[in-house]
């Protein structure tokens, strides 16, 4: 199959692509590396030490013998977006190609315009390339589950059958995201869901939780082939900055009560989860929406994991309680079905204390790296003295 | 109170600004004068002979004796939106300014980035000077019945109370928005129930039905202060451009099955609930929504009117059935509540021969400017072959 994968030089991108390359399909790449000066821009970096794009391809050739096209330009840009879907025809196009985090969109207005722009304007422009040249194409595109926030009744995959006043209807699951970055996933979902209710598109969302984790089939194969790991507050998701933490003896920066519960996966699920959906496609006009994640955790849970782990490999973990700067329910229900990869055959790699371990060691190999400037919370939700 | 009027040179936003000043009120008005240009764009241009903002607020000014602050800029542009938050300090902030059109913003790719860059970043830069500059103030936002598309369960005002699995919760109501620009919208919406759980914002967000009616106690004292009025396929909202049809003998353009049933309301009523709506303020960190709209009708029962008044008048009216060029329900379930205008004291207009008789009676004393070309139905939500 030809898939395009947009914002394939990110932390998932880029495994994804040649996940998708080494099960034999036809792969091409796009990016702008906003994703890499985001990190410049937070002083932090990834602390593993990861090749130019082109430097990727040529190792990936090297390695696996095959070849994945690459497409520089900005998503943003409808011309370019046009150009790519000429000449590339995907039969799929997986959409990593967003602005991924939280903390960044709420850094202050310009970072909320830009994430809202960046993510819904490029959004935007695949839909109408879908649209215009390929429209049998397959969208999978990235959303995730803070689209729904922690409302107090379960959350359903993307739709909620509602009885209201003798009368009953399918729709859309309320959403109460929590942040610029988590809105901007809201937007796109609707436009999505317009897209193939009106143009008849085929679409599956894949509303993802936290994802950990660095080691992949593919990235072990050879160190040039490694992907990026943040582990800075603003682009480092809270397992991989907790092992951070660990290896470096600063104490795990838990944000208020530590109750805040989610959805997590590993990213070899992630993997999993896209290529599932690759070979089970939505039909024309279906817009459909998987919970991908595996297992439900607070964050309290995490820090006593890390704790754990860190005492069998005679680490000393200490945990920090600081005030949340984040504006969030601290203690809430949270219960999220994700059964619809499952059935599709999600074989889950649980978040056991070996696999903590693995990924301690792995970050224990890049210790020199670490900078702990970055690592301290500074971007609240609400900046106002 | 100090009154911030965003799009005050508009259909609506000319006549609120006269009447808010009438009350006693300091009103300024911001506005980049998109909509003039749309509509020369559309090559209608304003039934009535409309004059430029700066004479209006001279006419005003002689007329009433009341000045009027112009700020003429985007508000896409953060510095500008600002600037004038700083200048105005308002109390309270009534928000027309975005692009108004669903067909406009389905004519193509780059209408529906327009439309969704404009109204979103526009909105966006409102919520940050509101955090930042005047937390305080009341921003009342004109939304649009069309977020919630056509469910079929009945549609509540803006929250709806899910039982679901043994539990509850209230949650925003489930959207269908039915366009681009609807989408924009929802997407406001979203950002702004955001603004109000995060920063604590006050905001009422008036899901307003389809308006129609040309008429205000300040537009009748001048004719230099007659407000716009769009009858062409673009801009044109269906019961002003029906009531130009039959004056100038063009069949009445029905789309498909002419079941689409929505709420409407005369032009006076939107005066009335947006001055409603700032006499009773949302509290700190409340988002509100209000569906503003005082009966329902049917295409069908609109143009059926037309016919009748038209009889009365001795005007032969046809009905032309035309393949509805939207993608649309023809026939649907729909029925919307709005009880929260009237229980702050909305006094409805209904819609009367009368009515519908003096609005014919007004084109026809413009019947020489009406171009016929415009009406007629050209952009379809899909322009595939």
């Amino acid at each position: 199959m030809r898939i395009l994968v947009l914002g394939g030089d990110g932390y998932l991108g880029w495994p994804t692509a040649m996940n998708l390359s080494a099960a034999g399909h036809d792969v091409a790449v796009v990016d702008n590396f906003m994703r890499r000066l985001m990190s410049v821009e937070m002083s932090a970096g990834s602390l593993t030490p990861i090749r130019a794009l082109q430097e990727r391809r040529r190792a990936w050739r090297e390695v696996a013998g095959h070849d994945v096209d690459v497409h520089v330009g900005d998503l943003t840009d409808g011309q370019f977006v046009d150009e790519v879907f000429s000449d590339f025809a995907p039969e799929a196009v997986v959409h990593y190609g967003e602005q991924p985090s939280a903390p960044y969109s709420m850094i202050d207005r310009n970072h909320a315009i830009t994430t809202q722009t960046n993510n819904v304007i490029g959004n935007l422009n695949v839909l109408y390339a879908l649209r215009d040249i390929t429209p049998e194409a397959h969208l999978v595109k990235l959303g995730t589950m803070g689209e729904y926030g922690t409302p107090n009744i379960d959350i359903e995959e993307g739709f909620i059958e509602i009885e209201h006043k003798g009368r009953s209807d399918t729709l859309p699951f309320p959403k109460l995201p929590g942040s610029m970055y988590h809105l901007s996933k809201v937007h796109d979902s609707n436009n999505i869901h317009f897209g193939c209710r009106i143009w008849g598109l085929r679409a599956t969302d894949l509303n993802q939780g936290v994802v950990y984790g660095i080691r992949t089939a593919e990235t072990e194969l050879d160190e040039r082939l490694c992907t990026r790991f943040d582990y800075d507050e603003v682009l480092g998701t809270v397992l991989n900055r907790f092992c951070v933490q660990a290896v470096v003896g600063y104490p795990l920066t838990v944000y208020g009560k530590g109750g805040q519960t989610r959805g997590f996966l590993n990213i070899i699920d992630t993997l999993q989860c896209v290529k599932l959906s690759l070979g089970h496609p939505a039909d024309a006009g279906e817009y459909r929406v998987f919970n991908q994640f595996t297992e439900q955790f607070s964050v309290n849970d995490l820090a006593a994991l890390v704790q754990r782990v860190g005492e069998h490999m005679g680490i000393n973990v200490e945990v920090d309680r600081l005030v949340d700067p984040r504006i969030e329910a601290e203690e809430h229900y949270y219960n999220a079905t994700h059964t619809k990869l499952v059935e599709l055959g999600l074989e889950a790699h649980l978040l056991t204390e070996e696999v903590v371990a693995h990924l301690i060691e792995t970050i224990q190999r890049h210790k020199d790296r670490i900078l702990l400037d970055p690592i301290a919370p500074k971007t609240k939700w609400d900046p106002r003295p």
